[in-house]
Formats: structure tokens, C-alpha cells, sequence
């Protein structure tokens, strides 16, 4: 536990690195929070949920920071204004790096020995809680980078050869009652749980992501401009909003182009089409004459699968090419599903202050499922519900197509 | 059918006649629309879908209703702004019983003789759309009057001698395979279809609906303070709208009053809780700690009850205590389940202008069931589905209890 | 006095007279007020201000009214939401007018015989307080019609024989010391006193109202799409409201209509352009290389010139072109000045309720002066001071050129 | 006029030495700027206006900059959207303080020998611009440092030693015509000018600020709850943002506190009152039974005074209280007069670029006359006119009250 805590924990700080200080302080929506806010808010669940109530003699880093640093944990008092978390010029980004190796000392110092279950249970909570954090760090800096004008690149990514992508295919499912939902062996969050039998209709599936390519053809056949085509919601979203291409698109005259982490690019057909809206996958579905699966059809495909994939770890940092062979369940992008994310019959949020980690959220909300190039290998599982509403976009968030059988 | 249709007819003119020209022809918020919209639309509807394709002859009453009396068909061409149907003063609300006589006229010379059934089917819709918008009259108008200083009711209801409330108890439901959803024998929309099989867990649910007595006592407990009782958008929700009561409610000093249909009384504790958001319905069920149903479970426990109950012929306007033996699973309170508004496995939406009826609304919404004291008591059945956005509160929405078994 | 009120108060009625209950109910913006709304509140300005207070033994109409129908005045006690006075379907406009006539009975007693000059001065300001409500009620409902998608006429207009406009010439004034403001003589609103001397340099002012035709040439010239001819705020205003023309044209093709209190009728280029906010009309005058006159430079104008022209009592309801030695100083159409609406010196408000007229707008609107075409006629005068927000549009509102000598 | 450009130009990084990279990224508002856009932006003012223009062969620094850093001069070109100033992170600061020298360097080129009088008239609009933004540097830093939970302080204040304040007197003008406006002797910006004549009646001037200590008595006396005593727009502005106090005070049990650039420290009675809106000021003035000055009669009043007072480079960064003899017209704080800033007569706006610099935000603000401890001290004359929006509350600005003779 204690080295797998020092190898999530520099992780992080490796996701920093690339990034003046200045990177790290800004907030470009409410949504997203700045790269430093992470680093200390992932540091202050340690601190807050492990440390004070089980480190005896534990000193606070600084008690203010209890208050800068909470998220949303009405049980762990007030807190900072979610959108004015850009404002926390100080404490400064050494200051957070101090804190964090402060709370990391008491943490390996807890965990040198034996130690409770509960203990236990609570780091790993505190390491999957940071993991996500990994994710946001990369999806919020990259949103804040194209909030620049001059469009700056997180970093250089690696060169990625193009290829034609694998032709689509579809994957029978027979239906029937399937097992759903994470069991107890290992780490889930409350919201996979309790693992529930559901009764499925026979089913297709696709056997990769939809590509930009595909998307492309939906954007020339007017796909924007036919109500017909959407969900009331998403037809009135992307009026108002006025989207007429996925996020980080731009066209110039006739060439789009697509903002990564790696900066401005060419659009590339054959790589996985992001950061769209769920409204947009409903969308593109019901152009296709398909639609999207739900969140128990996905899992009853994937299940099967290999958990790997352009995951985190891989370096990547932007969508590629299914490969032959590869299905993509994992990896690349977050699939919308056509599920809302409602409790699982039976479902029971944790005790004590993470209570309030997933159950508060569920209402208004779709389930994605898979993980995305920027989800830590090691994090994703085939329960692992992620939800957002359904029109963020600043997420890898892509398309699996389905069909009924 | 003919007469049928006259009833139908009838019924919606009767629900108007009470309200002055002025009082028809407001419109309070844009959920809402005018009673004399209400009466139009419902005629157009015959209009565009039956008469103007399949009645030889027919001329359009006023080509510029077409545009005025369009709800939210995209295919039907543009329409009227919805927030504006306030501003409809002309026609009158002579023209516009001239308008339904016209189409009146023109529907029973259609239906007299023989017809096809894609006539029949089409005339049906149109009368169960017409009941769907009976009740909006009354939940509209409400609305409107409560935004009159003066409190103005719709008319006098009849008296209620006030009872004891039937006391609380629970059914058991084995849970297991269960069907849900309408049948193909008759009348039922799309959304509650295809009839399908749900794998069930045991529970138990509620013998009647919560009452006003009940949840007072969530709010003196404090229920509207404790975050830890909320959904996350539920928290914000009463907050951002100082919501600190169910809507109509009114404290002065320390008596509460409602505002009813037939204008302002003393709130009775044995009736059943209306016009609460699905928020405030699924905080007070975890204060209790328990929980909403789901729609299925609703569905499965209701399907063994009559579907009989204060309905709106029995002009109450208002829920009612549970009489003994009285489950009020029909009627009383639309009650808010724990289910997002999700098509059913293999939803197909109907073809043509009707494909726009139900399935663009499947995002962001929240199903009841059950229909309420103003639901017409011919148009309720098990498999409906009702919808409506979480903070929805103008409607006669209640709640009934669930928990695992 | 008695009389002048009874010739007042009829016209008001006069003015509602080719409406529907309907018509007379809605309320199309904040801004706007219903016709109903208007025929109250003029009644319970006398009503309060007058019978209350120094009628012995009068009875009030309806206690509930003096909430409803209170419009601004804090001193005066709480009052039901401007925005939410189209929600005032009861009283009806049948008890309305009973109201007015209770209320014109009771003024008519109090009249009879002798009376104190305090009684005299509050008569007098309730008549012209009802007779900037005569003009409200056109503007109002003028602006509630057009937002009738089939635009309604408010009644039929006179036949308008076109012919063309005089051409623009400028009239010299040497400046130098002026009086300005209302002396004490005979009624003037506190906001146009005390009479004051002011310093002006020698300016040169139009002899007429601008022109639809002239108007036009600023659109051709696409006066609305070049930032340099706005000020800072005009810019963003016609950017975020999406404004290319005057309120009420509408173009067809390549024809331009307006909307008049007649309906809709095609744009005669002779009359002078109204419904612009003061954001067009500097635009436009800095288009024509000169500028808008200050309140001063048009009043120093003005003040030789008869008070007569196109107002309400000549039945016109619209503007027309300037004759061969008419000026338009007074009615045809308010004229924005340069002036910010600021107070004179040695500005007092008036005592009692009648404090909050005036003094307590006068921040963020600029003046108007000289009339419209629904202005009384005997209501208007040279030191008349009328006032809005720089972006209303909604007023009779039209532009005067002046430039520096 | 190349060692004032130096000195100038070194005052401004000064400015900004204090703070972190993350201090100088960030805006807490629209209306504010990230202090390293200010430095940038200025300089952007001398490479835009003076150097592309006049200075053979000058090569631009980065021209992406010239989109970045262009604040609203809508004639040279789109710019970077001014929410989203704080979403500049690179250029670091490091970097734009390479832009600065390479400006700087090709600057004092220019400078080097002689230079014609466009040249020379530019060079001090640049710096007399520099100085403006010296002083929003300060501002715009002490706002955005108030919106961190932990209220961190720019930099450590001097000792202030406390006395009481100096009673207030009254001083007499005789009014009569008074030049107003800065001559063309020496720099002005063009909304002072012409110099021209204005006729005041005789009025009488507070012989220094409001002191918080008399605005205290306003509070307590409960001016926030009094309708009567606020122009309409100011009472909706502290209804709507639930303003209380002026900005930057807050109550911790019965103590005031207010928060400075040196940090939070208890409220001193005798300093002057600032950080308040011109609703506050004139609804203080009220209830004090006085008014505030017109500019007019401000100009006439202070222009016998020295131009001297608590400046910038007293180092105080805080008004202190007026000191035996001290009028505090210049210095300390921004006087909100009674004057909406509208044009003055015979008003031309500079050409060039330099025409949008005033003229086009002469809608919709008020005046301010007189500096603040903020204010370089050689910016400062009696014919400067400050500006802004009645609401705006962050800068330095405080009361001085007026009466009739």
C-alpha cells in the first residue's frame, strides 16, 4: 500500500510538471477546477479523511487549507466558492507541493507497520479519489489551454502513425439474465454496487468507437441543422449554445483542425471522435438508424474483454485508431450510454463523510463507461460507472454505436 | 367514436367555462400555456393530423392558427414562440369556440359512416392528447391565479369532511420477473411500449400516499436545512429558489394554508402532500429513511389494484384523505418515482408528426405515475407514463414510500 | 376642475374602449403595463393621494386594490411584482371601470363647491399623471400587439396622403445665457424646476424630425454593422439584442413594413423614424457628421415655437411628415437629447408620496423632449422633461439633429 | 521625455514586483485585468500607436500579442474576449517583461535625438495611459486577492498613526460663470476639453471626505433598509446584491473590519470612506440632508487648492484621515459627483485610434473627480474626469458632500 501510495502520488505531481505556476492557478469554468486546486484537494482527502481522525498526535498542515480545500462535503463544513477557486494565487504551487510531502510523511509513517482495515480501506479510497483527479487534471487543463487565444500545448505528444481504421462490425449479444454491477473482492465505489442480476433483450453492439471520419459525414448531411434528429433538449442545447461540431473543432476555409493536448492538429478521420455531448452521440445515433446502448448492455459486451487499451499510461494523451482486433471497451474514450445514472436496486451510499462521494450526484446525469487516454490504467474496471450531465463535453467522451438484435 | 368524441369535447369546454375571457387567456410561466391555447392546440391537432389529410374537402378553418397552435412539431412547420402564448389575446375566446365547433363539425361527418383505422387510431390520439391537456387546464390556471395578489380561485369546491388518515402500513412484493408496459389490445402511447419483462428484487411499498401531516413534520425537523437529506441539484435547487415549503403552501404566523382551486384554506394535515418537486419528494423519503419507488416496482405492485380513485370526474380538485382500504395508486397525486425518463428496450417512436410526441422528451426527466385528483378517470391506466423535469411542482405530484424487502 | 377631470378621465376610457378584456389583461414586458393596469392605477392615484386623505367619509372601493394597483411608491406600502401585472385577470375590466366610477364619483363630490388649493394642486397632478398614462396605454399596448404572431391592429388609422418631406434645413441660435425649466405659473412636475439660467455656446439645430428615408441610408450604408458610430454601450446593445433596424420594421423581400397601431403597412419614407433608442439615434447623428442637441440647446430652441403639431387629439396615432413650415418641435415624436436625466439646481423634490415622482429615477436615463403623436395635447410644454433608459425603444421616441455654430 | 518614459515605466513593474506569477495571472471580474495583462497591454499601447507606425524598421515583438493585449479599440482589430483575460498564462510573466524591454529599448531609439511633436504627443498619451493602469493594477489586485478565502495582503502597509478626524466645515462658492476643462497648455485627454464657461449658482462644498466613521452612523441609523433614502436603481442594486456595507467590510460579531492591501484590519472611524458605490454615496448624501457636488462644481471649488495629497507615491495605498488644514480634493479617494458624464460642449474626440480612447463610454457613468491614494501624483489635475458605472465599487472612491447656498 505505502508504494503504490508513493507511485499514485508522484504520478500526479508528474502531471504538473509541464506547467508554469501560472498553468496551474486558472479556472476556466465552474466545472473544471485549476491543475493546483487537484494537487492540494486530493492531498486535503488524505489529510481530512485518513490523518486527523486516525493518525494520533497528526498535525495540520494549515487549518485553513481545510477550508480552501473541500470539494463539496457539506458533512466537512464550509468551503471555498467552486468558481472562485481561480483565485487561489496563494497558497503558491510550492506551497502545495510542501503540503502534499507533509501529509505523505504522515501517511507513510501510518501505513509503516500494521495497520486496521479501516485504515486500509480509506487509503485506497484516497488513492482511486486521486486517480480521478489524474483524469480531471488533464481534461481541465486542456480546457483551460483553449481558453488562450495563442492555444498553447500542455506538451509534445508522441508521433502517432495514421492508419485506415478497422471497418465497423457488429457483436451479437444474446441477452438473458446478466450479472451486473462490482463485487466485493476488490476496490469498486458504492455506485457499481451491489453487483444485481438485469434481464436484457438481445442486442448488437459495434466493435470499435465511431471515428471523426464518421462523424464528419453526419456534420455534412446537415446533421446540426435537422431537429428531427435530436432530443429536445440537445436540439434546444445546440441552439442556444451555438455548436455546430464537436469541442475543439475549427474549421479553416475548408480544413478542420482539432485542439489535443499537444496543441492545434489536422483532423485525423480514422482516430475516435471526442469531446462531444451526450446530446450529440444521441444525435448521431438515431442519424445512423442506431442507437446507443445502455449502461447494462455495454457491460454485459465488455465484460469479456481485455481491461487495456489507450489508457493513461500509454502516454498518448489524445484518442488513436482501433487497431485490428482492438474493440476499444477500454480506453480511448468514455462511451455515453443510454442510461441515466440512477441508483442499482439495493444501492446504499458509504458511511461517515463519503457518503456524499457519488450517490448525492445521482440525478440529472448519463452513465459513461470504459475509461478514456487519459484514465489511469489501473482504475478502470467493467463496473465503473462515470456520469456527467448531458451536455458536458470537456470530457474524452465518445460513441459506441447498438442495435437491437 | 363519434360520440365519444363529443364527450371528450364537451368536457374540455366545461373545464373553461368557469374563466373569464382575461382569465383564459394568461400565461403564468412557459411550462404553462394560456386555457384558451389549450383549446386551441387541441383542436388543431385534429385539424393538422386528421382533417387535413384524410377529410376530402376540408378547408382550414384560419391558416394562421397553424402557426399560432403548433406546440413543439418541428415537421409541422414553425411555430409561435411558446413563451409568448400570453400575448395570443386575438382570436378571442368566441373565435376560438367558433374554431373547435368548425372542426367539430368537420371530425363527426368524418366519423359518420364507415372509417379506416388509421382514422380511427388518429382520433383516438387526438382525444387522449385532448384529456392529456384537461389537466393541464386546471394545473395552469392554478398556476396563474396563485400569481394574482389576490388569490382568485377557479371555482367552489365541494365540502370535504376531514378524517383521520388511514395509518401507514407496507405490502410486500416478491419481486422476480415482472411484466411492464402497455399491451397492442388498447389505447396506449408509445413510450409505454413495447411491454417487456423486468427482473424485480423483493420490496415493499407504501399502502397510501404521504400526507401534508407527514411531511409537516419533515419541514419542523428541519428538512429544508439538513444538506445531507439532498440530492445535490436538490440542495441547489432550494436554495437558489428559497424553496422552504411544497408550492401553494403559505405560513401565516403560525398557521399554514394552502391555496387550493377553490382559493385559500387551512392546510389539513390527513390529505395527501401535493405540488412538491421530485427533490423534495425523494428528501423526505431519505429522512424517513426509505426510498421512491422505481417505476417498475410501481408498476408491478399497481397492476393487481382498480384503477379507481379521486379522478377528475369526481370533481374534488383537490386529493383527498385515504378512505379505509384505499391504496391511491390511482389518482389523488401523480407520485414520483425513482426512475429517469428512459425508453424501454426496443422503443420505437410512432411515424409521422406523432413520432414527436413522446420519445425527444426521453432526457432530463423524471417518470410518475398513477394521475392525479385532475386526471380524466378514462386516460389513466398501469403502464402510463407521466413526465417531468426534477423542480416540476405545479402539478398535483405527491409521493408514495418504498424499501428493500 | 371638475369638468378638465371628467374630459380626462373619459379619454383614458376612450382609449381601452376598441379593446377586448383580453387585449386590456396582458402585459407584454416589464417595462409595459396592461391597459387595465393602467386604467386602475390612475384611479388609485386619486383614490390615495387625494380621497383618502381629504375626502371625509370616504370609503375605499376595495382595500386590496390599493396593493395591486400601487406602482413605485415605497412610502405607500408594499405592492404586487411589476413584472407579474398581466397575471391581474380579476378585478375584471368590468369592475375596473366600476372602480373608476366610484372613485370619479367621489372626486366630483369633492369638487363640488369650494376646495383647498392643496386638494386643487394634488386634482391637477392626478390629471396629468393620468394623462402620461393615456400615452403608456398606447405605447403598452402597441408593443403587446406586436407580439401577436397575426399583429393585430389597435384600430383602423385615418388615410395618411403622402407627399415629401421638407427638406432639412438648420436654424441658428447665438447661445449666451437662457432660462430653462418650467416657471411656477402654471402646473410643471418638480423634475423641470426651479426655472434656472444657463450658459450656452451658439449651436445650430434641424428644422425638422429625421426621416424614415434618411434613416435607411444609414442602414444601406450599414450603419449598424461599423463600431466606429457607436458608442461603447450602443454596440453591445445592438449586438446582444441582435438589432438592424428600428423596432416594428420588418422586411420582406426587399420591401420594408412597419408595424402602426393600424397593423403592419409598408414604410413610408417621408414620416420620421421612430422607435429607436437613444444608441441609434447618436449613431445615426454621428453617421450625418453632427450630433444630438443637449435638453438645453432644444428647450433654447423650442421655446419660440407654438405648442401645437401632431398629438394625441388629432387621432393620428403615427407620426406623419413635416409640412412646409412645421418644425415638429412638439408631438410626432419624443427626441432624444445628449443629455443624461440629472437633476436642476436646487432641485426639491415634492413632498409627501408624491417625492418618489420624479427625483428618484434620475440616474442612467436620458431626456426626451416635445411629444409624440400620443401625447395629450394639452399635456406637453417647452420645459416638459420626459425620460427612459438609453436602450427603450418601445416610445415614440425619433431624432433631431444639432451640431456645434 | 526619455527619462520620464523610464521612470514611468520602471513604477510599473514596481508595481507588480510584489506579487507572484499566479497574483499577476489572474481576473476576478470582467471589469478587472490580470496585472500582467496590464503591463503588457500598455506596452502593446506604445508598440501599437507609437513604434509600428513611427519607428523605421521596428520589428514587432510577437504579433499574436497584438490580438492578446488589445483592450477595445474595435479599429485595430479583434481581440482576445475580456472575460477571458485570466486564461492568458503564456506569454509567462517572465515573458512579458522581455516584451517590455524590447518595447522599452526600441522607445528610448525612438526618443534618442530628436522627434517630431506626434511623436512626442503620443509618447505621453502612452504614459499618461501607464498611469491609468497604474492605479487598476492596484485595484483590480486588491479585488481579486479579496475573492481567496485566506485574504492574503499585496504587501505590508506603513504604520498608519490614528487621530481624530478634523470636524467638518462648510466652504462658500459664489457660483457665477466658472472656467471649466483643461487648457491645451499641457497634457489633458480630450473629454476634459474645451475649456469652457459654465454658470453656477452660489452652493457650499464639505471641507473634506466622509469619514467611515460618519458612515457608520448611516448604517446604524439603517440607510441600507430605507427605500426613501435611494434613487430607484440603487435601491434594486443593494436589494440584488444584498449589499449592507461598503465593499471590503465585513462583521465579525459588533467589530468592522475591512479588508486593505496590507490585509484585513479593524475599521478606523477617522479615515475616509471608499470602496462604495455612486448609489451609496448619494443615498448617504440624503440622509445627511446635503447632495453631492456637480463635477462643475467640484472643478470650481478645488481648482484653488494644491495639487498635493495621499498619491501613489506616499506608498500609504490607503486613504488616511485629512490632516489640520487638509481639504483632501486631491488624493485619498475618487469623488463621486452629481454629474452623469456626458460630453462637453464643442467635445471632439482625438483622431486615430486614440478617438475610441474616451469619448465612446460617455453613456450610462458617472464622474468622479480628485485622485486616490492610488493615483500617481503627476497624473492628477483639476480638470481630470474619472468615470464609471454607478454600481462600480472597486476602486478607491468615496463621499464628499455639497449643499445649496
Amino acid at each position: 500500500m505505502a508504494s503504490r501510495l508513493s507511485a499514485v502520488r508522484q504520478l500526479t505531481e508528474g502531471l504538473a510538471a509541464p506547467l508554469s505556476p501560472e498553468d496551474q492557478c486558472i479556472q476556466s469554468m465552474a466545472d473544471a477546477s485549476p491543475v493546483k486546486w487537484h494537487l492540494a484537494h486530493t492531498t486535503w482527502f488524505f489529510e481530512t479523511l485518513l490523518l486527523m481522525p486516525h493518525a494520533p498526535g497528526y498535525e495540520a498542515y494549515d487549518r485553513r487549507f481545510h477550508y480552501l480545500f473541500n470539494s463539496y462535503y457539506e458533512s466537512l463544513g464550509d468551503r471555498h466558492p467552486r468558481p472562485q477557486r481561480g483565485m487561489i494565487t496563494r497558497p503558491s504551487c510550492e506551497d502545495i507541493l510542501r503540503y502534499r510531502k507533509h501529509v505523505d510523511t504522515a501517511m507513510l509513517r501510518l501505513l509503516d507497520g500494521s495497520y486496521t482495515a479501516e485504515i486500509e480501506g480509506l487509503c485506497e479510497l484516497g488513492l482511486q479519489h486521486e486517480q480521478q483527479h489524474q483524469e480531471l487534471i488533464l481534461t481541465d487543463i486542456k480546457h483551460a489551454l483553449s481558453c488562450n487565444s495563442i492555444l498553447p500545448a500542455y506538451s509534445k505528444l508522441p508521433e502517432r502513425p495514421d492508419h485506415n481504421p478497422v471497418p465497423l462490425s457488429w457483436r451479437n449479444h444474446p441477452g438473458g439474465i446478466c450479472w451486473i454491477g462490482s463485487g466485493t473482492g476488490s476496490f469498486a465505489f458504492d455506485n457499481e454496487q451491489p453487483r444485481h442480476r438485469v434481464l436484457l433483450a438481445p442486442f448488437r453492439i459495434a466493435s470499435r468507437l465511431a471515428t471523426c471520419g464518421e462523424y464528419l459525414e453526419f456534420i455534412r448531411d446537415r446533421g446540426y441543422e435537422r431537429p428531427e434528429l435530436w432530443l429536445s433538449d440537445g436540439w434546444n442545447f445546440i441552439q442556444t449554445q451555438n455548436i455546430r461540431a464537436p469541442l475543439y473543432w475549427t474549421k479553416d476555409q475548408d480544413e478542420w483542425a482539432i485542439f489535443t493536448l499537444g496543441g492545434l492538429r489536422p483532423l485525423r478521420l480514422s482516430e475516435p471522435v471526442v469531446h462531444i455531448s451526450f446530446y450529440e452521440a444521441e444525435a448521431y445515433a438515431r442519424w445512423c438508424r442506431k442507437r446507443l446502448p445502455t449502461e447494462f448492455e455495454w457491460e454485459a459486451a465488455a465484460r469479456g474483454e481485455p481491461v487495456t487499451g489507450r489508457l493513461l499510461q500509454t502516454g498518448s494523451l489524445h484518442p488513436e485508431p482501433a487497431k485490428k482486433g482492438e474493440s476499444q471497451f477500454y480506453g480511448d474514450a468514455w462511451e455515453w450510454t443510454r442510461s441515466a445514472y440512477d441508483p442499482y436496486p439495493g444501492f446504499k451510499p458509504w458511511s461517515g463523510p463519503a457518503s456524499e462521494y457519488n450517490g448525492k450526484f445521482m440525478c440529472g446525469q448519463i452513465v459513461l463507461r470504459g475509461g478514456s487516454c487519459v484514465t489511469p490504467a489501473d482504475h478502470i474496471r467493467p463496473g465503473y460507472r462515470n456520469f456527467f450531465p448531458p451536455g458536458a463535453r470537456w470530457q474524452f467522451s465518445g460513441i459506441r454505436l447498438a442495435e437491437d438484435a
